[in-house]
């Protein structure tokens, strides 16, 4: 299996984010993709690749151009407003508001935005559209006849919906990856294991019956991003039927995790997928220190063998996991369970 | 003309506000109204006293009780899951989002709020029920013949929706009072002059057309609450016709704003409104820290004169206006003119 690294990731590197009531050092930091690289070398999966200049037009399949654009100039628009610091949003429209995009750049951040953990330094797009690219080559690999790659892109993407950051997300790698592969023709399935509900994944593609959602989160009534996730969201229209969610409450480990991965598993195999997309979040793990479940390290060699036995073409997108000594065995043992 | 103090509202403290992608000291702060206090005893406006004891059981005809008892209960939360620090939310239920409540703090906090500039401290609730308290004291004058009064209500209301916190606001004083009023079978006219658009006024009598409601404020376009405050907001059903705003871009100073305060006085007196209800901040004042208009000191006195002549008995609630060292001053003059 070939590993897709993106040596720009480390542009992206957000002083801070608002988490307990307190600025913090953002957890979602550059160390993170060089330890999961350094681990997946050690395990001699394959070669390690840089992503291929794709360019970033793909986003546009399934975000709204304006907010592309916005990513791309936000920084400049800040620092004309509040000098050479990170840019972050304070304010959103939340329900009794007005759907209306501000001129002032204050108000443009909240209006593409859902949380106060994005925040967005003077070189930040250039990570972002690099790891875009990254998972774009993935899709060139699996649709070259690999029949597995990982794409490991920084920052990660699944919160992303079409015109909104949020929960350190961007553009969402994972859902642009799927989009250029069911327009080669495949019938992909997404599986979502990350500890936080994939949002923005489920809500790009909730109307959509020929492309299958399906994550194994956190609870939203006890865990980030709250407001979605539930299992009675099923998709809607022609998408009706294709998202599964599995939520878990806080404290599950392995033997409830273990048997939410078969359902996940047979609901992909009941909708015929014949490619599968993985957004690879590691922070299920029992160390995590934003998270609540008891995920041990050895439980991700199950879930790749678990993964395997699907017996589809196979594209890893990496996505959270905050435990950082921990996260590169992680992401490691899921990529040889898989390959085993 | 009586004002009413709460003395409690130092209970209400909050230590940092998110702003600028900074953790600031909070700019609504305790020193605000002793400051008005002092100007307002040195005018000899009339006697200060004390709020009655009334409870706040009246917060409820305006609010959600569901988002008055979370209110009440949840920095207790809060300290729970984080220790003995000001609570703060940090993701909200955006578009995308479901509207759902969540059972863990961080979720409860996200949903009951639009923004990170409402901090919660272990006694702010006890300052917020007395500032409920210090509004409805007023109506008791107001209905029992005084000509008028002055609320020096703490922390403000106006931002306060239905059931979200967010702008410094958590209970709306002015919306409370004006619901009582008109219950007494007053037809109300509600004058919002904070320079922010007093999103949470509007939205609570949105549909109404027994109570009028008028706002001069920065454009939402370019001023938060970045989200309302349009002038094509006119009311819905009922209310249709009843909602007058009159926003205004950065840099207009009184010769704009004259102008502005006629057309919602004409708006005032097309309504037929018996009784006003003045939602008064300061941050229309040409050195406020985080405004843009250039009202001085001197215009308050001639907002005063203007609102007099409307010859309505009035209540003014105190709201925002940051620029402390003048705010005594400028609240003042606004008083000084209404009773010359």
């Amino acid at each position: 299996m070939k590993t897709i690294f993106n040596a720009d990731h480390k542009l992206h590197d957000a002083a801070f984010e608002l988490i307990g009531g307190k600025m913090m050092p953002a957890f979602e930091c550059p160390r993170r993709a060089e330890i999961v690289l350094e681990k997946v070398t050690e395990a001699k999966l394959g070669p390690v690749i840089a992503p291929a200049a794709k360019g970033i037009a793909a986003a546009a399949k399934v975000h709204d151009p304006r907010f592309v654009g916005f990513l791309e100039r936000a920084w400049e628009l800040w620092s004309e407003e509040h000098g050479d610091s990170d840019a972050l949003p304070m304010t959103w429209p939340a329900r009794s508001l007005r759907q209306i995009e501000p001129e002032s750049i204050d108000g443009k951040l909240g209006f593409y935005s859902f949380d106060a953990g994005c925040g967005l330094t003077r070189t930040s797009f250039q990570a972002i559209a690099a790891g875009v690219e990254t998972a774009l080559t993935g899709v060139d690999l699996i649709l070259g006849g690999d029949f597995s790659a990982f794409a490991l892109s920084r920052p990660p993407g699944h919160h992303a919906t079409a015109d909104q950051m949020g929960g350190y997300c961007y553009l969402n790698n994972a859902a642009i990856a799927t989009q250029v592969l069911a327009e080669a023709g495949r019938r992909v399935a997404i599986l979502d294991v990350d500890y936080h509900h994939g949002n923005g994944t489920q809500a790009i593609f909730y109307q959509r019956g020929d492309i299958y959602v399906t994550s194994i989160h956190g609870h939203p009534t006890q865990e980030y991003p709250y407001f979605l996730g539930y299992a009675d969201e099923t998709g809607a229209g022609a998408g009706e039927g294709a998202n599964l969610n599995l939520p878990l409450y806080w404290g599950s480990a392995w033997d409830l995790y273990g048997e939410a991965l078969d359902k996940a598993c047979a609901g992909i195999e009941a909708f015929g997928a014949d490619t599968l997309v993985v957004s690879l979040g590691l922070d299920t793990f029992e160390e995590d220190p934003i998270s609540r479940f008891k995920l041990k390290s050895e439980n991700y060699l199950r879930m790749g063998e678990r993964i395997r036995k699907l017996g589809l073409p196979t594209l890893f997108v990496f996505e959270g996991g905050y435990a950082v000594e921990a996260l590169g065995i992680n992401t490691a043992n899921v990529l040889i369970g898989f390959e085993s």
